[in-house]
């Protein structure tokens, strides 16, 4: 049980045998595929940074099954202090890469299925736990990436999965056999997928008696046969392959998600958590999303930079010392520590659940994920307000390396004297990175629906909200007696 | 060294030989005004629950001193627990008394002066702690109420303290004798003043060389010769004079503020905790600041009673199953509990001073309070929308009481039928008490301007943003080499 | 035809035989009652401000029916001129009395049953609008006030008309006389019925055929027999009692609401604009919202009031030059042009009727007042923020003219040395009449209410919004054919 | 004079002799390049719609200067009901394209230069008018494509143009002979200039009397010698080289912006519109910004297609009538017509200049254009909220198109059964075009910096307050007299 390096990460990936499609193509090398690459290295990084003496507290753990060293990532939380490391680790991560690096996901499902299996179990007299459990000590023996699905597409939101048209929009058992499941269906918004060895599926709604059939969740590796994997899009996908690096403006990071189908896919029976014990779907779902909303701190890391490139952006045009961009930085710092705040706090308030695994506080876990669903894009507005208009009409690095015409904007794109242009140049594209292309989605619209969408939140501050007990006080203040 | 309940905390107020005015008349038994009595009954409060087993755990704690059951507002932090329970506290009390219950200035000023005069002991060999042990030592023994004073009403704030043109405008010495001092000067917004036994001043701002005078700190007792207060006005303070009920909306328990005058006041030498150490005046303050941000989740405790009455008045209304109202009840808790947040998140997060006791994390403290200076305007706004226009209409408890026209409002502000016209009332009183009434003045105003006005903590936010740090993040990622 | 002087409007209204309740007890000479007086202040001044030269440009206009100058307020709309000029009015009049001058209300109510009246006689051959212009001629002859009363009580919300347990929950015809009607019922939050000579009621939603007795439209005196006021409270109502000045923020204009129910009240035929035409109950109710929505320009006015008193307290404190002071006042002026914005554009889009009166555009007059329910917060937010903590803890007027203590809040409440003292208190005592106090009532939470509270609003623009033609719109650029 | 068709006006571009760089290399073709001929069809459009006689209305005006029918934006404005017109024709032809069109930059220098030319003339017995009426006619005549060029890439923020170290950085007169002048510089953000037959260049800030050089106005054809156009890149503007089409979202129409130097650019006497008189350098800023602001109601037109995107994807999702979408819907829409609001108000409250043509109101203009700075942010982000993740993870067309896993995404990417995959496809990718993509450049972006970023009109708006006659309304509330 040793943890790999980033390089050894890499080589395990490129044995898997994936079979992914992007552009209407199969990629014959992800591993080697300048799309999928800065996202891979996202997730290399979280394997070296688990080996660096400065990181090894925040990215390292003991597990509680075998007593030895493990990524923070294959853990399941044994303390609120696990949990606040969690975040913790999570800025720093967003910190270091300004993108999503994949991998909370995967951790947050196996806290889920694992704290879930063990009261299946109470009630049913179930092994679940015992499957988790072994796939855990799999996982961290191996030093694995495991992806945690959720999100089937879910056709029509009207209907229920066992009511579609087509039974498969929401993934089903389609075969029992003796030594397991066959499975059809398909996950959407796969984080991280391609760079991961294990998928391990969940249901994605409370579910009733009817849809027991959907009521699945196991883990099987990545490359099983049946599993296609297709690549989605970002914005500003293809400059990757355009063999530059100012134009990126994160050359080295990114993240990814795809759409993964599952197509007769065969679970081994030692990998099921989960199977037509409908009740559970919904706790399932609860502690997923619980789990995940505070991960998304991270985005309070890729915050710090993107603050970071405003600030400096500020410097290079001169108007640094201008009052209403210094307050517009503080405005921006201010929403983010909000952020921070309510992660931090879900954590240290987290609970025993009855497996002895901890759950953050649900209430503020949904606060905190509500407002990522709303200061990022404040932040994004701010440092687009800072940066100027030129983040959107620089022209491209081809230009500014042409020996015709990129004196021009070498001359032209100057801000302050001390500052080469080039330098100027590079931020202009980070905060273009982070408001409007690659970097956005993961900034921008991946923490509008990651880990639900504000909605859900809404529907889960709503039930926990206790407004009996505030009517309650609100009584007492009042003197109404009835 | 036992704990007091309410009544003989009163009692002990009793005692006491305050110079108060009101109205322009010396109240001669404060105890028993009308106008104050409601802000003496949320100071009992603190005292009976402390006696209360079911509060105890919340209200008292071990006094690191003697190893006894104190009052925790008696007590300096002695881990990130004591913080976390004083927040704790906070929302409890705001709950249960819907307005300021006035205690916490006093014990964020105790904590202030300690850590602050251990460090200015080790720079100077002074021997300010002893001084604030023993006066520790003897409100805890005493159970005493302590009121924090900082703020100096500051003239014209674009000058000093010693460049005013009246040198009073900031608390100053006058004289120094052998056996102390004596002060002069005047401290504004004095909360819980005539309900507290001892006043302990300290420094309103950073001062340099030339400000030594007024680099003080120290406590007198609230009825020292040369100690004029001058009770400050409220919103609807005198409906409290109408020996009514309902159109108070809270008729128990209320807060207060006042102008505090120290004319030629005598200090010993054993209850001065600074005199001229000018460069610790800031330190004071900033950690008195720091302390005190959090304590505002008391306007989360607050909020819930206000989230509460809305959905009370919806009820009511019969208007309970709209969407539009679930959803701003929805709003209201959510902002309420980020609120609550950063208030735990800064108290987690916080590290111990050189002198032993904690202090809170000053960034996320900061940013607690700035929220608290926008939520409950918000969370008071969308409670109006829900209350409807009644709220502001709704004729007088007497017309109510009218044997002539009584019986029309008994009948045309019927809501839904089950409930009692009065029921809706006092529910409407409630919202307006706490949205424009006397308990707006503390859920309201007191959020914006307590513990610091917002552009307080938007300076603290940039000094502590460390934006060369997020600089240098952003130069990693864009790959920015100066 | 003549105009009346301010002097002239009261001795007329010292004749009326008012029924009017407050505390408890009748009213017997309201027109002299210290709580009333400041709202008769404000009408006054619209019959002033009509005789001044420099007013009558924006006071007064042509009568369409005699051709003789009248007052503005009684004037059916002409043209898209008539309703830009009465936004200029509202804001001019908001801006003089820095309160709610409650006359708009019964303008817009003439329009609204103008305009609907002659498509109902087109529908049914009736002569409602005969009756109608003998009014109208009536109010414009004799220069006279009119009420428009719209709420009724509602009971409970879920239910319609009809079917509240108690039939008189909206008002309703309860009798049908061969001379006219006699109606049952109570309208809540009469602006400004005390000083007004005739109440001109209307239906309060729309209405199906079983609530025919409900739909119902008429003008009687407000001192009809049968009729009983009674007066709303307001935050700080009872300073008006206190025989000072300075703590009333605005001790010469102010509104008021009140309670006005209808006990058997007789309604002659001639004075009869709706009965049992349910169908146009909705016309009604969404002309009068159409013409009120922009009539809360006025607002605009009374924010010009609090953005000066803001600015001058700034002036006052000495921080007038502080970077965040002057951002906040930019901010406070641009919210308050925003909303009168929205007011000129809907006036400037107005369109003719098939009466021939004007109407304005209903989209832009619901999204002005849907900003009314937010900005008069945000502003006053900021003002509160602006002036800081002494704005509520103040002492009274009575302390400051005390002999004993006076001299210590003329010492410590000095701002800048130039402005006395007085000039500082009388500016905070203004933020908090309009922030907290009686003019908080009409300025803050009126804002929400009148005309609609916001889900009114929103209904409309969700109505009036026309997704379907937006549909298309996307349709045609992403080139989705179906 | 007659109006060219667009077929036509492409055959007049396709004459010219650009001299345009993109990616590095020069365009041969700019009519025929990809990625930019999407910006050409969008103005190609505005020919297009002045010959339709369902838009004549809003696209065509009599020229004051020779009484017959020219486009409109080839006018110079002669009565506010024009000014309306514009607003509306922007509005318009924003639902049409959903992107920046590219000409009122144009008609917004023409008539800056216009006005402020007349009063120069006034001042200096200069005939800078006649050369404007000149030109004017000029384009009328031709009816030519003119892009006002104000922003210099202004280097050091807090250095004046003639203190920056490169004299170059603010466009200047170089060398002054007897024909004309020769300038250097470059002008940023310069939408649509390569769809321009003239580029009008202007100063970009006040001026002093050492900056004589640099206060000077002109135009040239876009194709004289000495001028390099350096084509911008956006968000996702490759996608355009892909061949295919739902990637694009809006695969018709776009915007451009790019970079323009003049390297020793000659221009002829009679196109000289300003050179040496510093003190109207800024009147042509501040009028060119005045009517630049109010042009942003081209947004509220695309903020029309989002809306009717977003609603779309609601549809397609099945969630069409659940609450909180349609609130959202509303919420979108009432942000919208806000802006459109202030767009029509400054228009309707424009005024005469001397020259006679008229200016809209400048605080109203400024407050539209701090509406657009905000409210397309809001938007996006609920659209975003709508639409649902897989607006970020969608795959790509040629994944769709693909024989192997087309039928994968057909499956699964199902909304409502109704509704073709493929339409699901394209209405998510206009989303994100407009949000994320080319579009938001335009939306987004351009709604924050262009016609100035958001603290030029906070200045505005500052200056405009009046601040000093609110102070004294407050004084007569408050009755201060001093």
């Amino acid at each position: 049980m040793t943890l790999r390096t980033g390089k050894e990460y890499i080589e395990s990936l490129r044995k898997l045998n994936l079979n992914v499609y992007m552009f209407g193509e199969k990629v014959e090398c992800p591993v080697e595929h300048p799309i999928i690459v800065p996202s891979m290295n996202a997730v290399a990084l979280t394997y070296d940074l688990a080996l660096d003496p400065l990181y090894e507290g925040l990215m390292t753990v003991k597990s509680h099954l075998t007593g030895e060293k493990v990524n923070l990532y294959n853990h399941v939380f044994q303390s609120t202090s696990d949990l606040v490391q969690k975040v913790k680790r999570q800025r720093m991560l967003g910190q270091k890469t300004a993108c999503c690096f994949q991998r909370c996901v995967g951790q947050d499902a196996l806290n889920a299925v694992y704290s879930t299996a063990y009261e299946v179990d109470q009630k049913y007299g179930t092994h679940y736990l015992d499957n988790v459990k072994e796939f855990l000590l799999y996982v961290q023996k191996e030093d694995l990436v495991t992806d945690g699905a959720m999100t089937d597409t879910k056709g029509d939101r009207g209907l229920s999965p066992s009511k579609q048209k087509d039974p498969d929009l929401y993934l089903r058992v389609v075969e029992r056999r003796e030594d397991g499941i066959v499975v059809n269906g398909c996950k959407a918004h796969q984080t991280g997928i391609v760079n991961s060895h294990e998928v391990l599926c969940m249901p994605t709604i409370a579910m009733s008696e009817e849809d027991k059939d959907y009521a699945v969740s196991f883990s099987v590796p990545t490359d099983s046969p049946g599993i296609t994997i297709i690549y989605g899009r970002q914005s500003c996908d293809t400059r990757k392959l355009e063999g530059t690096e100012i134009d990126l403006g994160n050359s080295e990071f990114g993240g990814h998600e795809a759409l993964v189908v599952f197509d007769h896919v065969f679970v081994p029976n030692n990998r099921i958590f989960l199977d037509g014990e409908t009740e559970f779907a919904g706790m399932i779902v609860e502690r997923f999303a619980g789990h995940h909303r505070p991960s998304y701190a991270c985005k309070v890391g890729v915050g710090d930079v993107l603050i970071g490139a405003a600030a400096l952006s500020a410097d290079y045009n001169g108007v640094q010392k201008a009052s209403h961009i210094k307050d517009k930085l503080i405005e921006m710092t201010h929403l983010n520590e909000t952020i921070f705040s309510s992660a931090l706090a879900c954590s240290y308030e987290g609970v025993k659940t009855p497996s002895g695994a901890y759950l953050i506080d649900l209430m503020l876990a949904n606060v905190c994920k509500q407002n990522v669903t709303r200061f990022p894009y404040e932040i994004g507005r701010l440092a687009q307000d800072i940066a100027g208009g030129i983040m959107v009409s620089q022209p491209s690095e081809k230009d500014f390396r042409s020996k015709e015409i990129g004196h021009y904007i070498e001359k032209y794109l100057k801000g302050v004297d001390s500052v080469p242009t080039e330098s100027r140049m590079r931020v202009m594209r980070l905060i273009e990175n982070l408001t409007l292309g690659t970097g956005a989605v993961g900034y921008i619209t991946e923490s509008m629906h990651g880990a639900g969408s504000p909605q859900a939140q809404r529907i889960m501050i709503g039930r926990l909200g206790n407004f009996e007990h505030k009517k309650g006080l609100a009584k007492n203040i009042a003197k109404i007696k009835e």
